[in-house]
């Protein structure tokens, strides 16, 4: 089959790899049919590691870890899933069944892992096996609707992500948000936090197409200035004071930074950008000023079925966020024009 | 009067000062009957500042900010108190009315502050004149009692702060909790995660009459061993995950990279030691793991009614954290005494 690998910088190449095969009982084949490139992805396409080591991996890797799909095959415990059903998968395997996975933190499942890593296929491919297939996979109700598509594979990372910088923030009902990012996982975060109730929120960006979709989402304020000039901005609307609650959704030191001076004392700070960042600041003005620092990876696989609802009746469209759709060959344009922040995501289709 | 007065490291004296008298009509003036030392008072005893700006004050300054004291004088604004009234104050002054009181960070009132500060009596003296009087002090309903005294100080700060942290880490029924440092803050951390209903509660210290007051407050484990020694004890005694609730009393540098290693995956650190680091340390792990980083300053005057009445009721007794009582003019030996670890923590009477 063919499958994306990163060869290095800049460096995103199509090419055939070993058909998947099911390997132990609890494994399945997903054919893939809705994949995407993630920010997150850029970040080894621009050759700044993000594996737990921090490194690079010095071999073509296998990359991608968002996907819709169709089961082909189920090894011999797998029982809750079948040949054709529709599924979407979160971006990292999980057994659903151990101490973490049963507190909703599948992301730290003791049996799971992450896509494209030694052994194990990455999203950006014609098919996937998925290790812990019963535990990791979503069957989707209706099954394939194309319509639907878009937003459904947004469950499997970006828009799951949003909601969690939303709920590691404290977001609820009359929140006052701050939003530092207006890429696709912060937009996703407005949208998150309108779902949650929030009365305010202020989306930190200035790229006109991305802040009007922040607006379609809900925010109700757009701050263009960055740094210490977009924190004042942040304090003048917000009576002197800052927001309870900021989405810190892209993993500078500079974001982070401004997320430590938009959020209010006795606030949340949920960060779920990539950290690219050595330390986080300030420790004696947050201590101060009581601030929680919380978010992390997004467990998605707990989110997926909390949010699909939403998805599937059509109250949401978290979908928006992809601007471009390329067939799988293309998906090196599809990199580029990401990291050159032409496109703000982009849909590929294997 | 005489108050205490830091001259600058390791030179404290007790010196004649102008009396106190009121200046607004939200004023009190309380005489000073029990104050202590906090571990906090001995960084700026050593040299180290923790004033916002960081600085070590260049002229003699006031200090302590924990204090019992009988009502002496109130301003015409100052309605609920009475000459005579047995009050604690918390280690801030605040209005109890702002919208950060309202929410019960009283540290970051609008119109609060702290003792020792500009134009402010520290604790350590023989009055104080009490700014926001009304929303600062709470009165004892009992009036005064030597038994339960030192207690009822506790409540001042070092056990509110332990409550604090517990609070900050999500300490709650059935919690498994680690505690960082055997300081006074550290065992005040012990005494309330058992209260609040912890089922095990390792305190990693080696002083045996400290632990053996951890244990006497409710530890179920002692944990001598430090850094990536205690770390691993600490994991081999939790499953080798950690424990949600990691309660950081020390505020160094060190202690802050083990409560990072002590801490299972999507758990909490409280941390309540006042920060002398510079910056939290690896971002990447604790965002891939989920770590929640909390605390802060422990609003205190949220915390003396909610704890008064275990106090009063005898149901826990913080006070057992002072190993020592000295009068007012010998507080430059209860510094010592604390600065090398002789003492626990020292009470003052004027």
């Amino acid at each position: 089959m063919k499958a994306t690998l990163l060869h290095g910088p800049e460096d995103v190449r199509v090419e055939q790899v070993p058909d998947p095969a099911l390997r132990v009982s609890t494994d399945a084949i997903v054919r893939v049919t809705h994949a995407c490139i993630c920010g997150s992805d850029l970040w080894p396409y621009r050759g700044i590691g993000l594996t737990p080591d921090g490194d690079v991996p010095a071999e073509p890797q296998r990359i991608g870890h968002e996907f819709l799909g169709v089961v082909e095959e189920t090894g011999s415990e797998v029982n809750s899933l079948r040949q054709g059903d529709v599924v979407v998968a979160p971006f990292t395997f999980s057994d659903d069944d151990c101490e973490f996975c049963r507190e909703g933190l599948h992301t730290s499942c003791v049996n799971g892992g992450g896509w494209g890593s030694a052994d194990v296929d990455g999203g950006q491919g014609e098919a996937v096996r998925v290790p812990q297939a019963e535990g990791t996979l979503v069957k989707l109700p209706g099954g394939s609707d194309e319509a639907l598509s878009a937003s459904l594979l947004t469950l499997s990372d970006v828009f799951s992500t949003g909601h969690h910088a939303a709920v590691s923030a404290s977001v609820g009902l009359g929140s006052t948000v701050v939003v530092v990012g207006d890429g696709a996982v912060g937009l996703s975060g407005v949208l998150a936090s309108t779902r949650l109730g929030a009365d305010r929120v202020i989306i930190m960006g200035r790229h006109q197409r991305r802040t009007e979709l922040a607006e379609h989402f809900g925010a109700t304020d757009v701050v263009p200035e960055r740094g210490a000039e977009g924190v004042e901005r942040i304090r003048e609307l917000t009576g002197g004071h800052g927001a309870s609650s900021v989405l810190e959704c892209v993993g500078t030191a500079d974001s982070l930074s401004t997320a430590v001076g938009a959020v209010r004392a006795g606030g949340s700070i949920g960060r779920v950008g990539a950290p690219t960042y050595e330390n986080i600041p300030q420790p004696a003005e947050t201590f101060l000023r009581n601030v929680t620092i919380s978010g992390g990876v997004a467990p998605a696989r707990n989110y997926i079925p909390k949010l699909l609802p939403d998805v599937l009746e059509g109250r949401i469209q978290p979908g928006l966020v992809f601007d471009r759709t390329l067939e799988l060959d293309d998906i090196s344009e599809g990199y580029r024009a990401m990291h050159e922040r032409e496109a703000l995501k982009v849909l590929v289709r294997p």
